[in-house]
């Protein structure tokens, strides 16, 4: 299932140790500047057993948004790509689709019309593209589009649109201690196959939205099977409750980049004792995108006004990134 | 929070170190009997890399019951025994409680008539005691009962009625890769805040049934309120679906001892490879209990049948292990 990867691992890990000789610094891709100034500070305070602020290595969770925090999200959702690819597939066995909304906008490219219908439109694509099948066959479904799907504008692999300073940052927490979760309003079937070997991340360190599942018996076997009903959505207030569910403990850090992680931050920072709180702020529009508080994906207004008053971490990608992707490491 | 096991972390060190002395075997509190070959000789084969049946340690997921595999759940589930003492000192604040069913039973001791409401009786209880706080106060209230409440039996704390044998099958799968969950059909926040003490699982790593948590704000400060509502009940087939919403990967190697994990056992079987399904059967009246096919608490009747005729492991408690608990230990 994860063979896919194996072909580019010689690679990888030439790439890796080219970047490990010629940077000694593990956040090699982070402008020497504030930001990556106050991530430093913070990890030393936590991990210096003489230190006031030390906190052992079991509490140490780092939870991370996954859209727009460590991959892109734009021009829509990853996620929703992958949703519209389904339904063009699923299509030929759904010819009600052709009559019903918001397929039949959907099926004739009008994405804007078919969005109309707000969140419960969105739900029903959701639904009717990633349930009626069973876990595992799930699991080969994502694993198969997520290996071969190019992003429109770029043209790389969705999996090769993940911010490259956010990967040596989880790096980074985990070489000091840190346990590092996604907490992500995405479906967290979506994630697992392919988090571990992207972000390092296992599937049971994922957390995010999930429909209903239940055991059924097929030939004398048992099988999970993804039902049409939302069973958890892991965004704002959520994301607090996925993450205490989840994980049973507070963040130490939590990083986000928009007002769906708003909730995380402040249950993050309202814990005892020194907490990070981090919002990546999109202002690059020649690398990768600039929005934050006209955009509907990735809208940041609230979580910008509370980092500004209370002096959370705020990336400037612009500044702050000397690169964004690992395809820009020559 | 868990300063109260400081105390006795020396001594456990010496005993750990006197055990491992006397014994280079990790497994010494097991008898060489066909229970313990079969553990060994899965997890040697599952570990070696020569080995076709070798599997990588990110998909080694062992998932352990809790009540009756882990640690006694008689004469009555020590969670159960929990909310009892919690609804006795909750009783002053609620006068209804006097007239009320089951409550009024029970604050009359009479836990016979207050059950003959059957599970609605038992959900009634649990809600009543293990919500309306928020969830870093029942954390609290969980480990001020646990370190002192003795159990009317023994007379020994909850978590010194511990099962030895399962500790060293707990550290002994750690030591060669797995990681090691429970899932169990217990409060997964009336485990949590002692797991990683008592069996070294940590709170990510427990997986058991919950209420429903929302987020408010609190003068100002956001808190995880516990709200008086099943979310889900991990047991019986929702023990897969469990495993799956938090795990997201099937088990290597599962163990239960009563019929509340017998969907996780053929689950666990029904993957892919070479898997390890293992049943504690309460076989010792004189150092434990026995109890099978008629007990209420602990029922096992079909799990033992499936057992029987599909060759999966089961432990004999009288003839399997040498001692029972840790404090037999001299």
């Amino acid at each position: 299932m994860r063979k896919w990867f194996a072909a580019s691992m010689p690679m990888l890990a030439a790439l890796f140790l080219s970047v490990t000789a010629t940077h000694a610094d593990p956040l090699a891709s982070w402008q020497d500047t504030a930001a990556k100034e106050a991530i430093v500070t913070f990890v030393e305070r936590v991990t210096n057993e003489g230190s006031l602020d030390f906190v052992p290595p079991a509490e140490r969770i780092a939870t991370f948004d996954n859209d727009g925090t460590l991959w892109a999200e734009q021009p829509m959702y990853f996620q929703f790509m992958f949703a519209l690819d389904r339904l063009k597939a699923l299509a030929p066995q759904h010819p009600e689709w052709q009559t019903t909304e918001p397929f039949a906008s959907l099926l004739k490219c009008n994405v804007k019309a078919a969005l109309s219908g707000g969140e419960p439109a969105i739900a029903k694509i959701i639904l009717a593209t990633h349930t009626g099948m069973t876990t595992d066959e799930f699991d080969q479904v994502v694993l198969d589009r997520v290996t071969t799907a190019k992003h429109p504008m770029s043209g790389r692999l969705y999996t090769q649109m993940v911010y490259q300073p956010m990967l040596e940052l989880l790096d980074y927490l985990r070489a000091n201690g840190f346990k590092t979760f996604i907490a992500s309003g995405g479906g967290i079937d979506f994630m697992r196959p392919w988090t571990e070997e992207v972000y390092g991340i296992p599937p049971e360190q994922v957390v995010g939205s999930s429909v209903k599942v239940s055991l059924e018996v097929r030939d004398g076997v048992p099988v999970l099977m993804r039902s049409p009903e939302i069973n958890f959505i892991d965004d704002k207030e959520g994301k607090p409750v996925g993450i205490q569910q989840h994980i049973g403990r507070r963040p130490l850090a939590a990083f986000g980049n928009s007002d769906g992680d708003l909730a995380m931050l402040q249950w993050t920072k309202a814990g005892v004792g020194i907490r990070f709180a981090l919002l990546v702020h999109h202002t690059d529009s020649e690398r990768e995108w600039a929005y934050d508080r006209q955009s509907s994906i990735g809208h940041l207004d609230k979580a910008l006004d509370e980092a500004l008053a209370n002096g959370w971490t705020i990336v400037d990608m612009k500044k702050d990134w000397k690169i964004i992707y690992p395809f820009e490491i020559n």
